[in-house]
């Protein structure tokens, strides 16, 4: 059996895909799911109603497409590789949560699950831009701002799976714009797509989405311009302070706002290199994915064939 | 053999020490040895300029004290473990060099060669607060303020030995002070002892060391008390972006100005806390180093031994 599922959980949306050894997708199928807009009170009634979301979205792909493995890429932190749900910054009620586990009997296959940014590193790592790289901080940036860690060839998850808290790196230090973690100066603050298209209202009181606001610039429109340009200069900031810990070589890039690449990579190099100490600078690569939306998807492939290797 | 010789090479002197496999201290000295207070313009005089120094401050403790290794931490960064320095801020003409071979041709002994922030660590997680921890993050506060890491019992040095470049973290955002890296901001400019005695003399007028704006504050001098807090706060901003990315639960911090703990670590906690994400607030312990200046030296020993096991 060389085929896989791989699902990739969003707030509202649940993609899934079967998928081979060498990346290449079977299938797929895009299920809305909104497992963050629930009124369950109690931990057992809000495990429940995951489990039956997932359930019920995964179990009729499964059903015409037959495998033996799922990985899933989840929006929480998770236990090493034990598929336990620590928490969840979304899903409050969900703390040690056995996912994996639970899920497998439901589905009746086995279930491998891991923080959904740190699959996007380990897809990237393995089949995109970060192929070939024993080591790899991979960044996404959607509606929030994640990132995944690859040391040494090994996923990094950390001592209780909350490691690559990226989006939540400070990158302003006095009045910084306030984030959904309840800290104020977030990167995510000003470089999600979310914070892009509020910083697009404040400023031009237009409201739209992100990828607007990127159309807006390259049609000429300054605010936006301007927006991107300092989305560019924050991103350059909080990976410079990763690699001055880590001191990695390659930085890699996905989600929707990375499509303004052209407008974000430049103020980011710029700044990073401005921010590294000397013998850093200019050694830093800092890539465009090359799988975009699908890096998740290949990762969470990644996490279920390894179950098959050992 | 269970005795090695370890060396602790600062700008100015060089201890050494004769340390069992318990970590006790059999013979010490110290030396004076000026490293970076040469006039050699070229790379090949610089690299027999820091041989000479080293061999003329060794030999005669060796001779009294027969061993077959030697560790040393020294101020630069080293290629993995294989003793290689790739680089020294300090000492900027020595560039990819293999300070462990030449010292070990010269001496005629083994040796091993670490970062000295990295020994610090090491010896932290072997003897000292850190000890039992398989992860450990160590902070050294000192003329300068170093870092090293410890992951799954490994010291981690980075893709080139340059991890950990924790006194270079941004705490400042906008108008920071000036850090001798070249860029401003970093926790260096505030957290050192160097720090600490120019922003007393700057706000009171009196010249002096680190140690006496201690005792000042000891005496109620509220300029010296201030200064102390704000270098406890620069502190817990800089570990709290350090654990947000790396998710260790165990800070150790050495080094003389951590004598002033009972100013520091109040503030500390309080400014780490309020800049983790709130799953991570309240789980992170920040301890005082049990071996203190000692940390360093039994760190290079137990690189030095780890040479006898293998």
């Amino acid at each position: 059996m060389d085929r896989v599922l791989a699902a990739d959980i969003g707030g509202t949306n649940l993609r899934l895909a079967l998928i081979n050894r060498d990346g290449v997708f079977l299938d797929e199928c895009r299920v809305e799911a909104r497992l963050s807009r629930h009124n369950k009170t109690t931990t057992e009634d809000a495990e429940n109603y995951i489990l039956d979301a997932l359930q019920n979205a995964i179990a009729p792909f499964l059903e015409q497409n037959p495998v033996v493995d799922i990985g899933i890429g989840f929006p929480g932190f998770f236990r090493g590789d034990s598929g336990v749900l620590a928490g969840s910054p979304n899903l409050p009620l969900l703390q040690e949560f056995a996912l994996a586990e639970r899920l497998s009997e439901r589905l009746s296959i086995r279930v491998s699950a891991q923080n959904d940014a740190l699959c996007a590193a380990i897809g990237e790592q393995r089949y995109g831009a970060g192929r070939g790289k024993s080591n790899l901080l991979h960044v996404t940036l959607g509606t929030g701002v994640g990132g995944g860690l690859i040391l040494n060839g090994v996923p990094y998850t950390g001592e209780r799976g909350m490691a690559m808290e990226f989006g939540h790196l400070r990158v302003v230090s006095r009045n910084g714009r306030s984030c959904g973690c309840g800290n104020h100066g977030c990167l995510e603050a000003y470089a999600s797509a979310t914070a892009v298209s509020q910083r697009f209202a404040e400023q031009s009181g237009i409201d739209t989405d992100a990828r607007l606001v990127y159309e807006y610039a390259c049609d000429g429109n300054t605010i936006a311009s301007e927006i991107l340009k300092e989305t560019g200069l924050y991103l350059g900031l909080a990976i410079a302070e990763a690699v001055k810990l880590l001191d990695i070589e390659t930085v890699s890039i996905s989600g929707g706002l990375s499509h303004a690449w052209h407008l974000i990579h430049p103020p980011l190099m710029a700044e990073l290199n401005d921010n590294l100490i000397p013998p850093l600078r200019g050694k830093i690569n800092v890539i465009h994915s090359t799988l975009d939306d699908n890096a998740g998807l290949l990762g969470a492939a990644c996490i279920a064939s390894r179950r098959q290797e050992h």
